[in-house]
């Protein structure tokens, strides 16, 4: 297969490599396209206002080519499949990030992004991160998404959707579970300091709230030593209230906006 | 209602600045925090690894306090419900947003993380934006949100969503209509340009593709002169292919993944 690669940690991140190097050596053809630099929790953001700057990488032998770029990890996928690749992937792959991407960790994720970014654009993604940042676990994130691949093309592809994985570190692994994203909710704190200046600031830290977690969510399995694989959507109109909301509205409660043309 | 308002746009947008306004006449405790710079594509990105800095700022009479941040939409919302308000908001409004955000700009816009982002700390969310950026746009917006207000007691909210508003110019407007989410797929243009040192960077700018949206999306209803009230929810686990990923990966193809404890 043709796969493009990205993450959101930058191109040098050991998670990327330990993936990347692995495919080549499945004798897949490995395209790389990341970001210059860490750019995690960019969440889903897009370089409208600055020029992007592009690099040539030399990365491992056996990757067909590497980029780094100056953009989010979006821009890097929308550079990859309309100006770098030669031709157009067959899957896009983004990570293997460093840290679990869980519940609405998809919605704040890089990682996320990059293969969101893909699916939206009409190409199967997967988005892989790892509990642990240590090369056994991103080994076993990378064979795991061997295994993954030749099992894909027979799945049923999420609309406008992606596989989310996430993988324990191998000492805890039990096996592997689909499952449902999962709530994670983070209990923000806030500390307040004050600079050398005397100027108050803040800093944010959040401690993820694992209590209250269906036992069918990511977040559990993943606890409890699985590999999770999630089918994730993009189509977020809630239709239950949608159908209710359309009997509301047609009561007449906003006729005053309605003018006659 | 006590009303926490936030946008992208930056705290002295006009578009925020009509919206506070509108609902503090209409005798509302109105709060305002948003970022003090324009943050508009920033996604749902938060500030991890640096201080965030906040300044109280005068608005407008009637207005009950406002505060302007260095952080993103969503930090806003954080440190707005976690530090700032003295007491926990009612709803939380984010916009009104100069240009509509429609389809997958939910996933990119600032102005929807901000309020999704007082959705999953639990308080209903309303995201707002304008077809067009003026004032007669803003006007039309603001009113609108003060009536939904009063029918947003009754209504069911989405589940871990928000509803997602955008009004059309006032001289195009036919009538109110709840939608779906459309695609809003954008065809992507890098330019490539060179810098006055011949240094080669890449410009990106895109075009909204208009066709083959469906007739109960927001892109189509907007476009028609409709304002459109979208339910959006972040339970974005595709129910579909999970039953079906079940089947198909209980049948043994990951067994070596599974080691016996």
């Amino acid at each position: 297969m043709r796969i493009l690669i990205s993450n959101d940690d930058g191109v040098f991140a050991p998670g990327l490599g330990v993936l990347a190097r692995q495919l080549a050596q499945e004798k897949h053809e490995v395209y790389v396209v990341a970001p210059d630099r860490q750019r995690s929790a960019t969440g889903h953001s897009v370089t409208l206002h600055k020029p992007l700057r592009v690099e040539r990488v030399d990365l491992e032998a056996g990757i067909k080519a590497a980029w780094s770029t100056t953009g989010t990890p979006s821009d890097c996928i929308k550079l990859a499949v309309n100006q770098l690749l030669p031709d157009k992937p067959d899957v896009i792959i983004s990570g293997v990030n460093s840290g679990p991407n869980l519940g609405s960790d998809v919605l704040y994720s890089g990682t996320v992004a990059a293969a969101m970014e893909g699916a939206f654009s009409g190409f199967p993604a997967i988005a892989v991160s790892a509990a642990k940042n240590d090369r056994a676990t991103f080994a076993l994130a990378a064979e795991f998404v061997v295994d993954f691949l030749r099992v894909m093309p027979k799945a049923p592809m999420p609309s406008r959707g992606l596989f989310n994985i996430n993988v324990p570190e191998p000492a805890n692994l039990k096996g592997v579970r689909v499952t449902e994203l999962g709530k994670r909710q983070y209990q923000d704190i806030f500390e307040l300091r004050h600079d050398p200046n005397g100027r108050d600031y803040y800093w944010l830290s959040g401690r993820a709230i694992e209590e209250g977690e269906s036992e069918l969510s990511d977040v559990y399995a993943l606890i409890h030593g699985y590999i999770t694989v999630t089918p994730v959507s993009f189509n977020m109109t809630d239709k239950n209230t949608l159908a209710k909301l359309h009997e509301m509205m047609t009561v007449n409660e906003f006729s005053h906006h309605v003018r006659s043309k």
